[in-house]
């Protein structure tokens, strides 16, 4: 292992340490993994403190100093740091792409899956949001996450009649997004995949496959 | 003009609209604009929804074909195409930081006062959330979007008490969305930086006369 190697701090309960997880599996490098025990509440001691004030995972700890968290970022340096495989596009045109699918995936269904969570879950009275600050959870915002991740389902239904990939011919990091967010859906919300939508059905028997997604 | 130049639908009083003119002006390159009249609804004419089936602006007409939406994903493709003046960072570790910072900015800042604004105003009621979706408002939101800005505010003070800009020694888009955002929570919530936040009013002063924040 090269001294300059960064270390991911995650945990295996998290949707986000997931994204990162799968990107560096299908990148096929090796980045040293640090578990943080949410269960434990370990995100809140000290020693992780130390790491990342805010008391969130994925964080990834660069060997020259800074730690980087917010999955795209993370991914970010990871794309540049280790060019093979690249999952954020290759032209200026299929980059957009890549940033705008992404994006999509991960703000009309991540998003609101979360919030239906963080909204509902008893143990997450005054921790409606994710972070160093405390809120109140907010229950009229429950029932319309589940609108929202509906939606979902259906626009990206309809793009997957068209294309094999989120983001058009590729494999790419809005797959990751995509398919993390199903997965915790149908967990979190259960709320799977419905039946009617054949396509997006299609690409995740097809997408859900791949060992990375094991990550 | 190149016939392979891109066209950018935009609205003067759209504040996504603005952060990616002031990216454009940034870079010193010629893009031309398309206004969308947005107070006449001309976003859900059919004309507009042939470029944008989701109503929404900005949008990046490509010479090729492909329309881009969502900021990060205009930026990405202006970034790649006109290297000049790189604002999403140069390095590894520097671009990671942009989109790290950027995105603290528009999660805990910009998606916040938009949210306390569309939650809110009469004229939005059932467009709680932009998009091709109808959502009822919450009323309960706009109180936690304000505590969000303020602790915003707090916490990008700390931030910008040991940096000169928002993501490290260089201007970046991480400046563009923090700019953007107190402007509209100055606007929008009336929320201006509060007296206090000493180390951001000093960021303000001097990012806020470049000439690109005019775009």
């Amino acid at each position: 292992m090269a001294t300059d190697t960064p270390v991911l701090y995650e945990s295996k309960g998290s949707p986000n340490s997931r994204r990162v997880r799968f990107f560096i599996a299908e990148k096929g490098i090796d980045i040293p993994m640090k578990p943080v025990d949410l269960g434990a509440k370990e995100q809140f001691s000290d020693a992780y403190r130390a790491v990342n004030p805010r008391s969130q995972v994925p964080a990834l700890a660069l060997a020259d100093g800074p730690v980087i968290t917010e999955v795209l970022a993370i991914w970010r340096y990871l794309e540049e740091a280790y060019p093979q495989t690249p999952l954020l596009g290759t032209t200026a045109t299929s980059k957009a792409l890549v940033a705008m699918w992404e994006r999509r995936a991960e703000l009309d269904g991540f998003a609101p899956v979360m919030e239906g969570v963080r909204n509902a879950v008893p143990g997450l009275k005054g921790r409606a949001l994710s972070g160093p600050h405390a809120y109140d959870q907010i229950v009229e915002l429950v029932e319309r996450s589940k609108q929202r991740v509906a939606n979902f389902f259906a626009d990206f239904n309809e793009r997957l009649e068209t294309v094999r990939y989120v983001a058009g011919d590729e494999f790419s990091a809005a797959d990751i997004t995509t398919l993390v967010t199903v997965d915790f859906a149908a967990n979190a919300l259960k709320m799977p995949i419905p039946a009617e939508h054949t396509a997006f059905q299609r690409w995740y028997d097809e997408v859900s496959v791949r060992p990375s997604a094991a990550a």
